[in-house]
């Protein structure tokens, strides 16, 4: 006679537990019914593991959840080397529906409006799904990179006064009968927060209203955002950025090993020193004279990095100021440059960071070059009438990012449930 | 002849350098001058070091930030044991204004709006900074608890097309010319994501148009949400909080150390398993017959728990299914009251959590029931056809959570930037 375990065994831990009997708790991944033996391809948290009936069987839909206790039967040919066999089936819940195409076939169907307006659902795919887990692998690496640096985790309002930063594309919000907008980027807190922290960051939600519909915007994306003080120029914030991004890859590897496999992802190599350009350079290789790289730029000097360099990465430095906002460092010596970056990754701009100005006359002499009025920015221009150290800092967008790195083309589908110009749910 | 190194000193470092030439950065925290000799005190991300003048010197500003290049030299008077003598001082940037009050006293001034008023500056003060040190920690503390449980971070849309929830108090938003609001919990999310990977969590910002103008709400807050599935009741999501306020508190120990010194805070101990009271009895032992626990039975429960238990934490469970959401599971034989709980912490609600139900149907008629309509809940809804294990999961907010461990009165005082319903900025 067979005793029971009480407790639950993931698919993935089945292998250590040959000739014992589990319990399996999980998604009916697949059905397979043939003569004279059927298959259930079970999938939980850790991965898939399979069933072995013999005799009939009336399966439930797939997608149903059950709880099976059978004996741990080693199999070559099974994955993972094994199978439940002897099964005591259970159906903890029933599914009422079929999902809106087979979540085990091994490809995302190409319908994108088909996938994103069935996501609570269509996530369930083992594709999609690990498209996250490289997500969540990510900006755990981003954290723990700069936490090991005496960096300091910060959380700052997503609904503020005036729509100033970037100007326009900002959310219109009634806040207790007054106009409010919502935040475009942590840029001006992280900023004031370096006058107490020194070093700090922020993992959370931006808003822009971007009235265009590519396969690179969302109106709200995750933003990881670093900012720290105490830096030469922008060349110390290049080096803080090498650091992170060679941090999240290695949490990608050690955190989403299987994912990595499934989505046969190759992980980039980050070099000791990423190569660097000048954005004056840049023109000249390009042959252009402009003040803005344009997408076909970007994808013609990251090839040139990875045949000159056998980089995946490049900074791009100097941006024009023209193109740049107020709070950015001149170029010392050269100031229609500006002390800047972009970083360029896999014919991306992926990150961008620089230098900020650290003097309170340096702010109001910027804004009044501009012609822009001081009111808007009032307690943020106040942080450096206070004292503030020489700092810089960046931003990456996580989607933008796991989708260069999962190879998907549109930005959608690495997000949980896309925000834009048409779409409001799921 | 003294050689100065090129790169910079903590001060909590300085004590392995003594006799060493050093340079430190940071902010001049206060300078004080005696007859023969003048001191000042320089505060880093680390702390605070002292360094002696000898003769004159016409000090900047305080705040101003300074790089200072000098001697360590062992003082058993002198902060760590320490300071630095002969020193040359750099003025990196002046300080042209002065804080509202002096950050070096040791206690915050009571004076509330003159305080949030100028947080760009006031959160540089000590005790203000080391509780979103404690912040920090605690959500550090949070994440790898659940990473080291199998959880996944996941990141949900903060812009949602119905009101639903909650009903009332949501902030509404003009999103491309239609009316869309502000999520007030990730809890659908978090829900239909258990389908995809059993166990997530999310750590973000939540928004409440709350008219209230209370000391214990803020109209933005960090909601610290876990979900997950293949639980036998709410017994084990209560298992699951447990493990996560044990790690939080050892996050904090660990990692805030100082922090807790100077805030003299006393860490609460967390017992193996925390005691519970079921509601009904909870209503006996208050000789009250009420749906809802007023804050002063939240405050005589606690004290109850700490005189019969020793404990600082209290699970109250069963909650009246009348004050709580349509989605809650009801208790078994006892339909109502409910398989959910709160987590009374030092005399206030800290966390909310319980079972949900789990089947298409029960939802179908939980909300015919309550006379609520299905189409604005559609995709939400349709995610329990398609599968779902009995889940369950819980919320905290991480500014009360601080308040309550620093014996803060008001949750304004442990937020940086407070969002309130007169408050938009800083």
């Amino acid at each position: 006679m067979i005793h029971h375990p009480v407790s639950r065994v993931l698919a993935a831990e089945l292998p250590q537990h040959v000739g014992e009997a589990v319990e399996i708790d999980g998604w009916l991944h697949r059905f397979r019914e043939l003569k004279s033996v059927s298959f259930m391809i079970i999938r939980d948290r850790s991965g898939l593991s399979q069933v072995v009936i013999t005799g009939g069987y009336e399966a439930p839909p797939e997608e149903s959840v059950l709880r099976i206790r059978g004996v741990v039967t080693a199999n070559g040919q099974a994955p993972g080397g094994v199978e439940i066999t002897d099964p005591t089936i259970e159906v903890l819940s029933r599914a009422e529906q079929l999902p809106p195409f087979d979540l085990y076939r091994p490809q995302v169907p190409g319908n994108l409006p088909t996938v994103l307006d069935h996501a609570q659902v269509t996530l369930r795919h083992p594709r999609l799904r690990a498209q996250q887990t490289l997500a969540a692998a990510s900006i755990g690496g981003f954290r723990s990179t700069l936490d090991d640096h005496g960096f300091t985790e910060i959380h700052t309002p997503k609904v503020v006064e005036s729509a100033t930063e970037s100007g326009a594309n900002v959310f219109e919000l009634d806040w207790f009968g007054r106009r409010a907008f919502l935040a475009q980027s942590p840029q001006f807190y992280k900023q004031i927060m370096v006058g107490v922290f020194e070093r700090v960051y922020e993992t959370g939600p931006v808003f822009r209203a971007e009235p265009h519909d590519t396969a690179r915007h969302l109106a709200q994306y995750t933003s990881l955002d670093a900012e720290f003080g105490f830096i030469r120029d922008h060349q110390d914030v290049m080096i803080m950025v090498r650091e992170v991004i060679a941090g999240m890859i290695q949490s990608v590897r050690t955190r989403a090993t299987m994912e990595l496999q499934l989505l046969d992802v190759e992980l980039p190599k980050v070099p000791e020193e990423i190569p660097q350009l000048h954005f004056a350079d840049a023109m000249r290789r390009l042959g252009k004279d402009d003040v803005d790289l344009a997408p076909a730029d970007e994808r013609a000097l990251s090839a040139w990095a990875v045949e000159e360099y056998g980089s995946e990465f490049l900074f791009v430095t100097g941006y024009p100021m023209a193109k740049r906002p107020f709070y950015t460092q001149p170029e010392p010596g050269n100031p229609s440059y500006s002390n800047s970056f972009d970083l360029l990754f896999r014919g991306l701009e992926l990150i961008t960071g620089g230098q900020r100005l650290h003097r309170h006359g340096d702010y109001l002499a910027a804004l009044a070059e501009r012609g822009e009025p001081i009111q808007p920015y009032a307690s943020y221009l106040d942080t450096f009438a206070y004292g503030m150290p020489p700092h810089g800092g960046f931003a990456l967008g996580l989607e933008r990012w796991v989708a260069r790195l999962a190879g998907v083309d549109n930005v959608r589908l690495t997000t949980l449930f896309p925000r834009d110009l048409h779409r409001l749910s799921p």
